[in-house]
């Protein structure tokens, strides 16, 4: 039995009538949160006592479409048009990691989205060669709660354009539909419920039809999630429209794939009509600001998407897209990117980018009756944030600071499962300092043996 | 004589040829760069000795628009549309600051900027509420580097539209005028030369076109500089084609106040016959991108404007607007809203925002002699960030990660004028607890003297 109580704090609940309670309280039992209110209310016998005065108590952040793969090659392809940052750059690296590349990957990442708050995350499509055992031994030891992706493809294209895809990034796809079941039965449910397998379907063009409607069977039969990219860049929609005669979502949904537990990463180019149908069957959609604004995808129309019924969560995608894993800063670009666009200041307030950040996100994962809120009998992923900092004085609307002032070094501690994972900015569960030292030492060494060369002034291939 | 070496990290120059030095070294005399280059082949006799390994050394950020006195209200009108965001919260909050209000908000300002690795800012309109004197003193015990521009108006009017104005910002435009050069013979060059003062010349319907040249002389006579809002919303467009059948640049210039050392803020709706203007006159623009954003204004059309010859430079606007005074955050806002804006990953690369935010800010003062760079001669001014996190994890562009992923936090040193003012990110110059309290207290009274009340979920007034 172990139990702590957390109280002093702003307590922003996310919970269904969105309290935020000054000077409250939390208390954990084993991994459970068993109260939440005003702290001087909540009993006051935890083995251990964390004052958490002038700071932010919120739940941890979910983030529904990241790489951890990628976080290895953070930085090597700024400035580039899409098929020469996928072709020049992101392939051929990844399509040279080794297992040792793709575990120290995955644990920089994790690393980085402890320090900035992010408590669960769903990885999206792991290959074969980046391991996936290594990278769920990490995720066990991170202490973070995880949904891997296993990548199933059937077609070595992308976007219908045929040979470009490095051939180490190449796989086939009954091995792929083997593996998933392989991993799921070891790893789904495990480290106390915090990892979870899902299919990691490629995107449209990297799929038959047939093995579409073979993932979407398989995760039926195992009762698990799908996620993919859809509708990121308007080559998309074309694809679909001269392959199938369909719209994206009309297209997977044909496949039987929109439905809950389905994430699509992007959809920057889905139609009001394709709304209808994620909202219908319960699919969600990982908006990713700072990877769509860098790689000039576009913009998602995420208002109306929310307002037709749409779950929308974030997501930071991945080290060459962002370029960091980072949900605090990512709300602000979620919200200022809306105003601009729609030159409505009005539009995507504070509290909505905090929802999709947390609740919205839950929900995509099927998570909802487990984390995304503070509320009693959930999960207990906390994090505390600190207040004491000039950019987040004077203190009126905790909500306005974490949308538009706060970065990821603002958070303070982190606890997944009733443990604390990150005390004072010192992660506790994974070894900080080696693993950037190998970060280092294995980014080199696969550009050297990828044959990338990029100058201090930026990339020369 | 004081010397310090700086010596082990990635110089960033910034110089004329834009050299990246590796194990660089930097050799400040009093209060200037002595040495720049390889750190093995800079004398070794400095009193004072920094080690920079896994850090960047970079010219001192340059913000050239600030509103000092809006720190105090961060946050205190989101998600508003523009003349709610004026004229419910901005003005009648700032129409009832005292001087020690003002004094405070400047501190946590400054405080804040120092803490992301601004070392010189132009600060946009002070009314005389703020207590010029209180705010000069402040900078002068700050260690940074300022210009501080006196509000000159003559009309109650904002884009047209009177009685709008809290009468608390209301002011006589002789007294303005008088102040200028009270407080300019008071104040400028003063602080070993860290301190200016500039004309802050209210927005197109604040002055009238008679008081813009008395502006443009007044400015002539002192040699120095003038700071004003234009082209921030298509309001001011209107305005000046209603009013004077004009652009707003073309009515400026007609006016004598397009010229060096005249920057205008924002900029978001001029067009390419104002860009010519200002390219050919030398006048600059402080791009604003998140506060454009977030206030909906607009999106600046920035590489078209460089490419027209324009000096663009950046700036973080205000508390209310941004939220925060983070130079190093608004890099990568400049750099992913034009991708988006022109879905074109190659527009608007790292290096372009990062010579925005140093040589091009140094430039729209008129100080491109003495900062901006980091070459023989010039001013020490100098920051030191820490690439030893995860999410600038691993090295091999630190420009990438400059303009990408860092943020704020990640400065440790700071160094003006030969100073250290903070190490290690302990500000060495302000009482950072005091100030932060100070701010807590003056801006719940100043809330409560207004009659607006913020509820944690946001706006109630």
């Amino acid at each position: 039995m172990s139990s702590i109580l957390i109280s002093g704090g702003i307590v922003i609940t996310m919970d269904p009538d969105r309290r935020i309670i000054k000077n409250g309280g939390v208390f954990v039992q084993n991994d459970e949160i068993s109260e939440v209110g005003k702290a001087s209310e909540i009993r006051n016998t935890a083995e251990l006592k964390i004052k958490a005065e002038g700071m932010i108590v919120l739940p941890g952040l979910v983030d529904i479409h990241v790489h951890l793969a990628q976080a290895l090659i953070r930085g090597c392809a700024d400035d580039a048009s899409l098929i020469d940052w996928l072709q020049k750059y992101v392939w051929p690296l990844q399509g040279n990691f080794d297992l040792e590349d793709g575990k120290t990957s995955a644990e920089l990442c994790m690393l980085e989205m402890i320090k900035s708050g992010t408590t669960t995350f769903l990885e999206s499509n792991l290959s074969a060669r980046y391991g996936f055992d290594g990278i769920a031994e990490s995720l066990d030891a991170s202490g973070m709660r995880g949904v891997l992706s296993r990548t199933v493809m059937g077609l070595p294209s992308y976007g219908g354009q045929k040979g470009i895809m490095h051939p180490g990034m190449i796989e086939d796809p009954e091995t792929c539909l083997h593996e998933v079941e392989a991993h799921h039965k070891r790893w789904n449910g495990k480290a106390n419920g915090r990892i979870s397998v899902w299919y990691g379907a490629r995107s449209l063009g990297g799929c038959t039809p047939e093995l579409y409607r073979r993932i979407s069977e398989g995760a039926k039969k195992l009762d698990t999630g799908v996620t993919m990219h859809l509708g990121e860049v308007q080559e998309d929609v074309q694809f679909a429209k001269r392959e199938y005669g369909k719209k994206p979502v009309e297209f997977m949904n044909d496949a039987g794939l929109v439905r809950k537990k389905v994430v699509f990463a992007h959809g920057v180019w889905f139609t009001e009509d394709e709304w209808q149908i994620l909202a219908k069957k319960g699919a969600s959609v990982a908006h990713c600001p700072c990877s769509n604004m860098k790689l000039a995808s576009g913009i998602a129309r995420v208002p109306e998407m929310i307002r037709a019924g749409v779950n929308v969560g974030l997501g930071c995608d991945g080290g060459p897209s962002n370029n960091c894993y980072d949900l605090i800063r990512e709300m602000k670009w979620a919200s200022l990117l809306q105003k601009v666009r729609l030159l409505d200041p009005l539009t995507m307030k504070a509290h909505t980018v905090l929802e999709m950040a947390t609740v919205n996100g839950a929900n995509a994962l099927g998570m909802q009756d487990e984390i995304g809120s503070i509320e009693t009998g959930k999960k207990a992923d906390l994090i505390l944030l600190s207040l004491k900092h000039p950019h987040l004085t004077p203190i009126y609307n905790p909500v306005s600071h974490l949308a538009y002032s706060a970065e990821g070094s603002d958070v303070e501690t982190v606890i997944v499962n009733g443990k604390i994972i990150m005390e004072n900015r010192q992660v506790k569960t994974l070894d900080e300092k080696k693993i950037l030292q190998q970060a280092e030492y294995r980014g080199f060494r696969l550009l050297e043996r990828t044959g990338i060369s990029i100058s201090p002034n930026g990339l020369e291939s």
